[in-house]
């Protein structure tokens, strides 16, 4: 059978491996595996949210109401936007997708930094589009500006903070990057780990409502999955000109965010109590990935969202520490494929960071390096 | 912005209005709202599924098992399939996008029934495909051939159950038609009704493992929506070829069903008793709409679904019985953006179906036609 020739090339997305292939492949007990490795709360949800989902368990027969209203006016509030200027998507993901399709037709071209969060190029290649990238292992906004001005693109993507690095420009940067480009270009900004970033930072921060009031080519994504602990139940929005979000709501399948998702989503968004308890948590913890790395010669970069890259040039193989660590049961990211000999762990719980520290170091005793 | 022009033309899903917009819109008392619209499942989902849901209501920050062994497992101990024939989706509708992206590109068709489920237009638009329709309000399978013949579309479309009509073809017609057809089209026999209909008819029943395996170029679609009472969660799925599920696999986004919706269906497919009984109890009523049709003149289609069509010509019109029904909380589906002056009734509870009766009986008597 003839299919689309561009599925032949497609790349398939590779997550973190679930708890439950660790048990299958390893044999492990499921409670002596500590997963760092695909960036969730490691505080879980907000028992408000689990508590409204428990409560609406045996509404799952009902469609969702999609209209959303109900999380559209929570998100509205809490970013002081229209309802026109918002669309929820099945995580913001959904929403990379919907805006590859809009602008992704005969020929177009993303532009995008080297090492970033991977969907991008899966979706736009998924569109037939070219994927141009900006070397280096941080977005390098002048770079960028060149191959803009080279290229052309129809989309540019901006990660910020940036995933798997962890690294996040300042706001006054991405601002008057985006000032300098023509208005027929969508620039996408991925704030999905925003809100640590704002709470490391207020240079870093973001302001949705001010971005699209300035710019009528921007939309801005974010996410349930991260801060708001509910990455199982994707959930994630987009916010833009009237312009861009009535485009992207053609292209919106029905029901696509499922009823329990949008009750939980509701939940968490109210109970900005535990939003803040774990942001304080992580940035604590992350202390001690940053004391330990020093201790043991690795090089970190600097973290905004709630995970911190290893760079382990000098001290050991990606490759090697990721499937050693595995077979103890500690799930974190080799980051190999995105050509860096670097691993990037989730800031988990005390206990879980302490099983972390005292497996890697003894891996780094065991290759020698020290 | 330029947006691909395909979008400008986009019709979007008018889905059945959820209780929450007819409680904002006419200060209904939620409680005293009859949603007959949506083809839900009366009796809401298995309890055990429910059950199964509460339990892990704290696991919502964990992303799900993108594997999806568990589910799937289930799914292909049920059908006797390998799991290399299986695609799971936010719904059967995500597996029929996934098949327009993957076949339709570069003035491609497909062919469907004149009225039929809406999305397979829908998705086809959204990839600049053409839209071929048999006339006539059930499958005529003859003039499918004859426009296939005519058009070499790149997908055909065969709903059985057909939604919104109720009406079933045979399973050996659907065969007999399909043997037809050469393998390079992909031919999606979409059974989200399916349990129905081989409940009250073996003829109608289809076997997904021995369409397969006699046609390389079926794709059978399945849903967790009607029988199994969990609309809302979103789960469907695909059965087909090894070549045609590889390539729809390639397109599907990670995580593209959510974790309490897998933890859902694992359940509610387990509790096949819930589904027996939610089957009987939905013919059983089902024979009251019958008797009720007879005793008012209306004319009705042998349904082999969880809805009913009443079609109203020479007794009233259908906008304007849906919309009397509406206001005193009872939401229908008004058919006539299909083209029919009919609504469709989803087989309620028995109080819910007497609400109906009472309801209809009255705006019958008033609108003089009797």
């Amino acid at each position: 059978m003839k299919f689309n020739p561009v599925i032949e090339h497609l790349k398939v997305y590779e997550p973190g491996k679930p708890i439950e292939l660790v048990v299958r492949e390893f044999g492990i007990d499921p409670k002596d595996i500590v997963k760092l490795a695909s960036n969730e709360n490691p505080h879980g949800c907000s028992r408000k949210a689990a508590d409204a989902v428990r409560n609406a368990a045996h509404l799952m027969y009902r469609y969702p109401d999609d209209t959303m209203t109900a999380l559209k006016t929570g998100l509205c509030d809490r970013f002081g936007i229209g309802s026109e200027n918002l669309i929820v998507g099945a995580g913001s993901d959904q929403i990379i997708e919907f805006a590859c399709h809009a602008k992704l037709y005969g020929g177009a071209k993303i532009l995008q930094s080297e090492i970033t969060f991977a969907m991008y190029q899966i979706y736009a290649a998924q569109c037939g589009a070219g994927v141009i990238k900006a070397p280096g292992i941080a977005h390098d906004l002048d770079a960028m500006y060149q191959l803009y001005k080279e290229h052309e693109p129809e989309i540019i993507f901006i990660c910020a903070p940036n995933n798997p690095t962890g690294d996040c420009l300042n706001r006054v940067d991405i601002e008057n990057f985006i000032e300098r480009i023509d208005h027929d270009t969508l620039v996408i900004v991925d704030g999905a780990y925003q809100e640590y970033a704002a709470f490391k930072n207020p240079d870093k921060a973001l302001d949705p409502a001010r971005l699209i009031e300035k710019f009528p080519h921007v939309l801005y994504l974010g996410t349930f999955s991260k801060a708001y602990g509910l990455g199982g139940m994707r959930v994630g929005y987009g916010i833009g000109s009237v312009e861009i979000v009535r485009s992207l709501y053609k292209l919106r399948p029905p029901f696509n965010v499922t009823t329990l998702s949008l009750i939980a989503a509701e939940a968490a968004l109210e109970d900005q109590a535990f939003v803040e308890t774990s942001l304080a948590d992580c940035f604590e913890q992350m202390a001690r990935y940053r004391e330990f790395a020093t201790a043991h010669g690795i090089e970190t970069i600097e973290s905004y969202t709630n995970f911190i890259t290893y760079l382990l040039d000098g001290v050991s193989d990606s490759t090697h520490i990721a499937d050693a660590l595995l077979r103890q049961g500690i799930i974190v990211r080799d980051l190999k494929g995105y050509g860096l000999n670097a691993i990037r762990i989730t800031i988990g719980k005390a206990d879980e960071n302490s099983r972390f520290f005292d497996a890697m170091q003894k891996l780094i005793i065991n290759s020698g390096n020290r």
